[in-house]
């Protein structure tokens, strides 16, 4: 049985309402990476600390989670951590190198690798105790997301051997010989679960699922080689915390991805809030959408940006009157980018507040 | 007035025949990159040889624009360039560097910049004499792809410096300034004409445009900030051949920009073909169908490739059946990967010619 004993009862919290299909106070808003090299206090504090260590450390995880909160008065923050994180407290010999990304010391190509791979198997402790820190500087109109990634993306990782442009090897394996990869997806989605059951225990009010390499795939291979295996992480919490689940450039996607179990659906900036619900409803019922303004206009000034806000406000309405969505959670359609000027983020969370 | 007097006429060509919405006497493939770094014939003529110095080489560009045609039987000759020949011609400083892409040396940001660009008012004599070579050795069943880059990509390598992950000053300036934005544009497209019709008057039989960068915009962008110059593009060879359109991860924009003139719309794998075709048709009627196989499943061994190819077969047919697609010309979704076995994309094409 999972621990829930530290679930916070935030009945005022905006994004939560919306989470959960109420009508929220004010919009709520919280931008995707928005901990993190966008802000020069997030800079100052990870000087001479590697990505991966900042995520083990308690104190500082905390700190560069809360940086965004403090700054910009978002509705969430979002826990600062790496998708490879897991895999790294499983055992895995992964790296995460500046400019280039999670580089995994022996890629997974074998059924024997398969069954040598680490299965995590205990609380990441450092995590918790990071999460506990952020809670008690949190108000109680402002959320925590959890945050793990999707055993796909994992997947590519590990066996392309670190981040791949078109990741051919993954889905050969995939195609070539479907029990190693189902095998594989096993491994993963076992040690996803158990991380994720440590920040809920820990008391995250909320998750995402991030799938940041599944729009490189055709729906008929999502359903078959992908789609399980999130559905039992999302389905490991369910009745516990609102999930959310996003990948990118998934519009084609968003049908199989809706039928994982989510009661949020992260929203690509390229699909309009209105055409993604109307998918999203027609496939699993309507949900509360999550998006989409394209991060690049962060970089385009005001006018432009908020024309842009107006326009994503306007389509989410009229996608929640035609009952195709029951809420809207503003955020962008991907993560924020690292040479945005964090004034821009501040200066869009007042204008979604006062949509 | 362009001449025309070079073109052939090749009633018998099946990618022609698919091309003009007829039947053809067999399914027509052609593979994009087919020419280039899968082939051991490619890497060994260009040793030495810098990638901007290949295209500008009647003899070698014309050499490898036939090396896959001999290898893999392929119905179609695409013509070995890129994207920033005519910016090269024109007199802008660029290159290709290797393992990066194209690299602008000074960046187009202001109007002063725009005003001050080189715009190309020459033929490019060296491409001529590469098509002429070509046309000699093409059979009378084989026909010959001209292309041309989209002004919106060519804009971003322009606007960014050179490859982009994100293409945020493109967008930034399309809608911080939009006068700079389209003075930017009307430039590139005459070069881009300028360039297309060399290749029209030397004698290619049909061409294609490529945006490869399109899909990062949104619906709305896409048609107020870039469909115009591409079909300017498009008409300015209108009833002279056979224009294909394509863009990568363009699910969304298929609407927009089947309404741009094509008389094929290239589709990118993530969209099965019966669906771009419904997209398409309600937008600007049926058109022919080119695409769609994941380049990834030329990795996974003959038994998956041949299930994927008879699926997409499947999903053009019923297309075609339900009045949404002329025709249908097999291709990928996407260009040939540098690391593909060329035996796979041989064993594809028998395949797909047994189809």
């Amino acid at each position: 049985m999972l621990d829930q004993s530290r679930r916070r009862n935030l009945s005022a919290a905006p994004f939560l309402e919306a989470a959960a299909g109420r009508t929220p106070s004010r919009t709520p808003v919280w931008f995707m990476r928005q901990a993190g090299r966008s802000l020069p206090e997030y800079r100052r504090v990870r000087e001479g600390i590697a990505m991966l260590d900042s995520c083990f450390d308690p104190a500082l995880l905390a700190e560069i989670t809360m940086q965004p909160v403090r700054r910009h008065d978002v509705d969430a923050a979002i826990l600062f951590s790496d998708i490879v994180v897991p895999l790294k407290a499983a055992g895995i010999a992964v790296d995460i190198v500046p400019g280039r990304g999670p580089v995994i010391a022996n890629p997974v190509t074998t059924a024997a690798d398969v069954a040598a791979l680490p299965v995590l198997d205990h609380e990441i402790d450092e995590v918790a105790q990071g999460i506990a820190l952020i809670l008690e500087e949190l108000s109680d109109t402002q959320a925590l997301i959890g945050f793990v990634g999707a055993p796909f993306t994992l997947a590519s990782y590990l066996v392309e051997g670190g981040p791949s442009k078109n990741h051919e090897r993954t889905k050969a394996l995939m195609h070539s010989d479907p029990s190693v990869w189902h095998a594989l997806m096993e491994r993963i989605t076992t040690t996803v679960i158990r991380f994720l059951h440590t920040q809920v225990s820990a008391g995250i009010d909320a998750m995402q699922l991030f799938d940041s390499w599944a729009g490189f795939l055709t729906e008929r291979d999502y359903r078959a080689h992908v789609l399980p295996y999130s559905k039992q992480i999302l389905d490991s919490v369910a009745g516990m915390i609102p999930r959310i689940h996003f990948g990118v450039a998934t519009g084609e996607l968003l049908p199989a991805m809706a039928t994982a179990g989510s009661e949020v659906m992260g929203v690509d900036w390229r699909t309009p809030l209105d055409v993604a619900a109307s998918r999203i409803a027609a496939a699993a019922g309507p949900k509360v959408l999550q998006g989409n303004l394209d991060p690049a206009l962060l970089f385009a000034g005001a006018e432009p940006l908020q024309a842009e806000i107006n326009l994503i406000t306007q389509q989410a309405r009229t996608a929640i009157a035609a009952g195709h969505a029951t809420g809207h959670i503003f955020n962008l359609g991907h993560g924020v980018l690292p040479s945005t000027d964090p004034q821009a983020i501040t200066d869009a969370v007042a204008m979604i507040h006062q949509q």
